[in-house]
């Protein structure tokens, strides 16, 4: 994304490689202001993920990747780093995917920084078939909805849920967002800022406005992100996902979940096995509070999985003992 | 409710009259300051409800009923007083309802501030009732949901939808409830505060989170307040209302709206006849936005009435030619 630090334009992905440590976009105070945040031990790369400094599951994948790299560039105890990364986030299946990637790729002696810079770039390769797969699913007109924050800097570049309407908007069809405002943390503020930079009109909304719109006929489609896709097509992504999946159902709206194949885990059963974060009542204003960060929405409640390998139903799912067989070739 | 305003602890309603003026609690910076609004003309009141300084439909409607009795003992135009206060906000039923009350009793040459007085002291008794009747639909044990603020200052004492909690707390039944945070204008805080003033057990949760928390068959019934209810039985209440309702008929959890005779509205054929408020983009933090302040749920959602009559079933709404024939005494 193009953004300004200090008064200086920019372009940068959420995460990457920048003289010789992970360069981070601080997610925290967007959209009030943009900075870039320098990490330069595993530790700092852990606490940038627990912190929500980067946010958004293929986003959060690449981090600890780039994480993985800088220790092993150090000389670092590689089990002691990955486990400290693996700890910074339960939810998000992309970061477990990416460790797993880092783990393969340093057993075999690869160098460091290009694995962990392949497999970034392999999730923005991924977001922009994401991008191409996803058009179908929003016609010239399509008034979107869309939960959380599910773009560029959410996955590197690009975006998941964003990914096709971006391109949906590039390639001159009518295309209006509704984003939600997403709380406890706001990120629908981030999408709204990365709509308007792109010039796609777009609304942010309550979350408990959605329904609203969706009964008087205002909303066409809904698109989110995922942070984890069980084995049967359950989905856990950010708190709220599964209020709006329920929604759309009696509505009759297309519910689409958009995300690569690294947020799917062939070895997670069901949305019932995924473990959901719970973070800290400060994020709700204090007192007595319960605040997960993420919910399950049931594959019957989904209308298509928007992947790079084209959009899937969940009878594609459930035709495999897994999502294995969905798909036709190796990460 | 018993409140601290300076360090003086004082027992005070939402709205009362008190030497010469409309005392009213300050709900804007509620729970982090507790403060008194005196109102001296019926501009001040009009300009209290317009910007919520007091809230919740049967206190919006007795602050008008006391700024009609403001502009009577001043000797005010009262057709212009009454026009002021009728536009301050569109949703609520019992705003007009007052001003109904008001204009009969002046008509009738009533003292303006008995007639006041008596239509506030009228709106606690029906809460007392509200709770009593509503004890049946709060089982010893029940994780209660509430959205928004039904409570003691959204009903000048005692509260709606918080009534029959107070009571079954009271009564010496266990009870929790689940808080609505209910962005954009986060009135769940002060239920929140409420509840803790008495001790009842209770969590603030995110308006997104309400699903999830149902999903896991830990809510057991969901009670909220009402702005407008349609001779139909649709009801206008906080936005978000509408969703708790899909999300409760989902999970087979009572769904209960607790409102006093003066929400009701004979005259609003249907939810659709209802005006929605729409409120300013910076409740949402600014950007392009969309802020309506209420939904409709439509009565096939709802399980039952709480009213000072007693629980009034959709049916029982339906088997008359409007809401009328449901209640066996007029106002």
């Amino acid at each position: 994304v193009r953004i300004v630090v200090n008064g200086h334009p920019r372009e940068a992905r959420a995460v990457q490689w920048e003289d010789d440590a992970v360069l981070a976009v601080d997610q925290r105070m967007l959209p009030d202001r943009v900075a870039l945040a320098r990490l330069e031990t595993v530790d700092a790369v852990a606490d940038a993920i627990r912190t929500m400094i980067v946010r958004g599951a293929p986003t959060i994948g690449a981090t600890a990747a780039y994480g993985m790299a800088l220790a092993a560039i150090a000389g670092e105890d590689l089990a002691a780093s990955r486990a400290k990364l693996a700890a910074s986030r339960p939810t998000a299946r992309d970061l477990f995917a990416a460790l797993a990637h880092m783990d393969l790729a340093l057993a075999h002696g690869r160098d460091p920084l290009a694995a962990a810079s392949g497999y970034a770039d392999d999730v923005v390769a991924r977001c922009v078939a994401i991008g191409e797969h996803g058009l179908d699913a929003i016609p010239d007109g399509a008034r979107v909805l869309t939960h959380c924050h599910a773009g560029a800097l959410a996955a590197v570049d690009v975006g998941t849920a964003l990914a096709p309407i971006r391109l949906a908007h590039a390639s001159g069809r009518h295309v209006f967002a509704w984003v939600d405002e997403t709380r406890p943390r706001l990120q629908g503020r981030i999408t709204a800022w990365e709509l308007a930079g792109e010039g796609i009109p777009h609304a942010l909304i309550a979350d408990n406005a959605a329904g609203h719109f969706m009964a008087r006929g205002e909303v066409d489609v809904v698109i989110v992100g995922a942070d984890r896709i069980a084995a049967n097509g359950d989905v856990a992504n950010k708190i709220g996902t599964y209020t709006k999946a329920v929604l759309a159902q009696r509505h009759g709206i297309p519910f689409y979940v958009a995300a690569p194949r690294t947020t799917f885990d062939a070895a997670t059963r069901t949305g019932a096995d995924i473990p959901i974060e719970e973070r800290d009542a400060g994020e709700l204003g204090g007192g007595t509070a319960r605040n997960p960060a993420f919910d399950v929405t049931p594959a019957g409640l989904v209308t298509g999985y928007v992947t790079e390998a084209g959009i899937l139903r969940p009878e594609d799912l459930k035709r495999s003992t897994g999502l294995a067989a969905a798909w036709t070739r190796e990460p």
